[in-house]
């Protein structure tokens, strides 16, 4: 049994299945196991309870079952084995739709055409063209480098902010905690993709909602965060929203998941929630993906896409 | 007085000031105007009043003021002179995006978040991947293969439907009617972008409904109409949605328009309506296109897109 799945809010039955469907000669264990822990050497895991991979002695590698590391950074008896991070085709491609979707949902005045339907009434709005609306992309990893090329396509004005600078054709790059004046000074929709790490917690705050675009040719400026809900600062979010600094949000992760019943984000005016499903894990693309990693690893072609611990992605 | 705008829906101030910015020397009339009709050599037209344009002795082109030409060729008396259909980046570029939209809505099952949402319900809810869906675009002219390029890009499987096969990489062609049947039944999402001529009227009825695909990933067949009204049976598409033949529709375009406030469309379970905005025209941008068009046509270089009267569009 070198596979363990260790993980919790997730079915390890079902992955199990897909995994022993994919590779029929090997067991998969489920944490606890059988108790025969020595043998594991590949933990496959998601939101893994505190010291259980240091219970691995003969560890070699853990997978994270999600695009973000998160969930295992914070172990404090991490073993110190590399840390793969899933980058699977259909995770991106199904965060760029979140993303695409979104922007167009508020660049469509989407939530006004579906209120004068319901009042049957037949009234065009004013709408810019994409060219004349200013999107920025926080984080430009492989999820934000994706969805930037696609709305750049779409023919909006497409800028991305990360640690160092991008070169991407038709992309404006902003770097470092220099550079974010200006990214969010030119910005009239904020994507927000980022990991979650100690710096950019709390990241989507007033000040921040405040630094945005005030002369855009939408009704006003327009946050979209499907990176994490440590993220942000939700009492923050529903006064800008009330002053008028926001004009409309799209969240899919809050503070606290699943978002509790006595959240007044629910049924705020300009708040439209998803329930952390902007891109699903799909058990048989990853299992392939990280099946495919293990082989590659044993014949000493070694580990894709490791995170940089020090950095926490 | 050289051009002339000839146009009922539209407001023709608008028109005018606009061209007379871009061409300061030139005077724009509006009809029926000072009277001098046989100074006119262009008509700007939409929508205009049978028996107008004839009306113009020295007449030499006829500007659409929108993607379609159906508003013209119903004119018993229209002369005989080459008609120009607008063919304009930000007009592709905007039906691209409706397009994108409305195919990520019923994708990404947006109605039935936007319900859990108001009854503050978390429930993940199953979503294929975009591989796993069909789109099929009927019309597969400059709108239609901008629109379906896109959503390849996305990672759906596109098929187009046209008169004539068509070499897109990544686009499975269909062609005339008898590509038809094997054309819908492949289809998941069905994107109407047809011209109305006298072939294509009524076509989106029960008929093709029943032949749409029936082991899709989705919850049922989706239809999206930003062609024109008069390609749609509303009685077909409501018995369609009520027999589960159906399972959603976006419509742009009505039989009649506006759609009238005793439609059963306006609050039928399943149904998205916009109010005929799913490319607008951009006045200044369309203006610059037919002062060049014009201005090449005077250098002797001829006009750009004219219009097949025999085909209608």
């Amino acid at each position: 049994m070198k596979i363990l799945l260790v993980m919790q809010g997730m079915q390890p039955e079902d992955w199990r299945r897909q995994l022993e469907l994919l590779t029929p000669t090997e067991t998969v264990g489920i944490w606890p196991g059988d108790g025969r822990l020595d043998s594991v050497k590949y933990a496959l895991a998601w939101h893994p309870p505190h010291g259980a991979l240091a219970q691995l002695p003969n560890l070699e590698a853990i997978f994270s079952l999600g695009a973000g590391v998160d969930h295992l950074i914070g172990d404090p008896a991490l073993p110190n084995v590399p840390i793969v991070r899933i980058v699977d085709p259909n995770l991106t491609m199904r965060m760029t739709e979140y993303v695409v979707f979104h922007v167009l949902l508020h660049h469509r005045r989407f939530h006004d055409y579906d209120r004068q339907q319901k009042l049957k009434q037949w009234q065009e709005l004013h709408q810019p063209a994409a060219k004349e609306v200013r999107v920025g992309i926080m984080g430009m990893g492989v999820l934000g480098t994706d969805a930037a090329c696609k709305l750049r396509d779409l023919g909006f004005q497409v800028a991305g902010w990360s640690n160092s600078v991008k070169d991407i054709s038709g992309i404006e790059s902003f770097a470092g905690s220099d550079g974010l004046p200006a990214f969010l000074n030119r910005t009239d929709i904020l994507v927000c993709l980022l990991p979650h790490t100690p710096d950019t917690e709390g990241i989507l705050n007033k000040k921040l909602f405040n630094s945005l675009a005030q002369d855009g040719q939408l009704q006003g400026p327009v946050l979209i965060n499907a990176g994490r809900g440590k993220l942000q600062i939700e009492d923050d979010i529903i006064a800008a929203l009330d002053s008028g600094k926001l004009h409309a949000v799209s969240l899919d992760v809050f503070e606290h998941e699943p978002l509790p019943a006595s959240s007044a984000l629910w049924q705020h005016q300009g708040v439209t929630i998803t329930p952390h499903n902007a891109s699903e894990s799909d058990d048989r693309a990853l299992s392939k993906y990280i099946l495919e990693q293990i082989k590659k690893y044993e014949a000493g072609d070694g580990l894709d896409n490791i995170v940089d611990n020090a950095r926490g992605y």
